[in-house]
């Protein structure tokens, strides 16, 4: 049904901005449940290919968007799965009054009480990612207790302070002296750099700058 | 059903590694239909909350992966929806021999009928991406024909070439002279890169690197 559905639109039987038959008109040309083609053309919609309109019926979308999808995985486990050894070193953990771009971030005062953590993860011995990572001790009181130089906040986090939603953003910047020093890398080198903000509802838990050493390509499939 | 679901995640009622209730016993307990129940289940395991394994049952994730979905529209209707002004020139477009790494990418010989465009996407009247790209003329028959000075190799293919698969790679690199010069930016400046390849079927159909001016972030949420 999809597989049809599909090879229809990569034809040109139904071009951009057509519109398709209805789900029963299919269901019944195709010889199917009126169910699965239901199923098929929501699924093809939220892919992009469909518009899918309450009054003006299904259309070819003029300009499909389409949508890949980013696997997050917890930083060590992105490590070993790529059959690299995962090692970790805690810089430091303080806290600390959270400068007002976080505060920003986090919706939070800057009373707020919260604890400033960097940390390097490597793959093979080498520098992979350096983390830089506010947690707002006031959402997540159990990390004040957490051994951060055993797990990392990244993956602490991950099994003890499940988030509702975030916001993820992924740019290049040039590697400042410290981030180069840490990174085994020269000033001015390119990184790729993730910023991740999480929040419980609508309390901030985490805000966190991830820099990746050079070389660094997130994948995806389309 | 979902909420329910997830709000015993979120407050660790059901930990990382538990076994859940069967399908039936929950739909028992809440009071809805076992479909309803199903259908959560699979989509909370698609967006990586649950573990479902044929004979061992459903368990909450131990390391939940979250799932970021990147909206990938045309270059144009990205531009237009920052409410800015697009705008574009096409640099070349010539039929050429392709390069070692471009066969590899898209699985052709290196006698393979292909055209070689590059193209400047603006926002605003200032640079926004540098598109190098390569087109199988043999897979797109009807490029020869397409006015690229008028529509973007990136909205021609999309209108015309729908794909079946894709890969997209993201990193950061250092701007080349040529590229630092057509951005209008300087040597050595950090861009970010995104590389993507499609197919249809088995057919490589476009390889492109697409460079964007510094400053470039793209957005998502998880």
């Amino acid at each position: 049904m999809r597989d049809e559905v599909l090879r229809r639109i990569h034809t040109r039987e139904w071009k951009p901005g057509d519109q398709i038959p209805k789900e029963v008109e299919l269901a019944e040309e195709l010889g199917c449940a009126r169910a699965t083609v239901n199923r098929a053309l929501r699924e093809l919609a939220a892919e992009g290919f469909l518009d899918r309109r309450r009054k003006a019926g299904t259309r070819v979308a003029t300009h499909p968007v389409r949508r890949a999808k980013l696997d997050i995985p917890v930083i060590r486990l992105e490590i070993e799965g790529r059959g690299q050894k995962y090692a970790y070193g805690l810089l430091y953990s303080e806290r600390r009054t959270p400068p007002p771009e976080i505060c920003t971030n986090l919706g939070v005062t800057p009373d707020n009480d919260m604890l400033h953590i960097t940390s390097l993860h490597l793959a093979d011995g080498k520098p992979y990612m350096f983390e830089e990572r506010w947690v707002s001790v006031a959402a997540t009181p159990q990390i004040a207790d957490a051994d951060l130089s055993k797990i990392s906040a990244n993956e602490w986090l991950v099994l003890h302070a499940p988030y509702t939603k975030g916001d993820i953003s992924f740019s290049a910047v040039l590697a400042s002296d410290t981030e180069a020093r840490i990174l085994r890398t020269h000033k001015d080198a390119p990184l790729f750099l993730i910023e991740r903000t999480t929040w419980e509802g609508e309390n901030g838990i985490t805000s966190a700058r991830l820099l990746f050493a050079p070389g660094y390509r997130m994948h995806s499939a389309i």
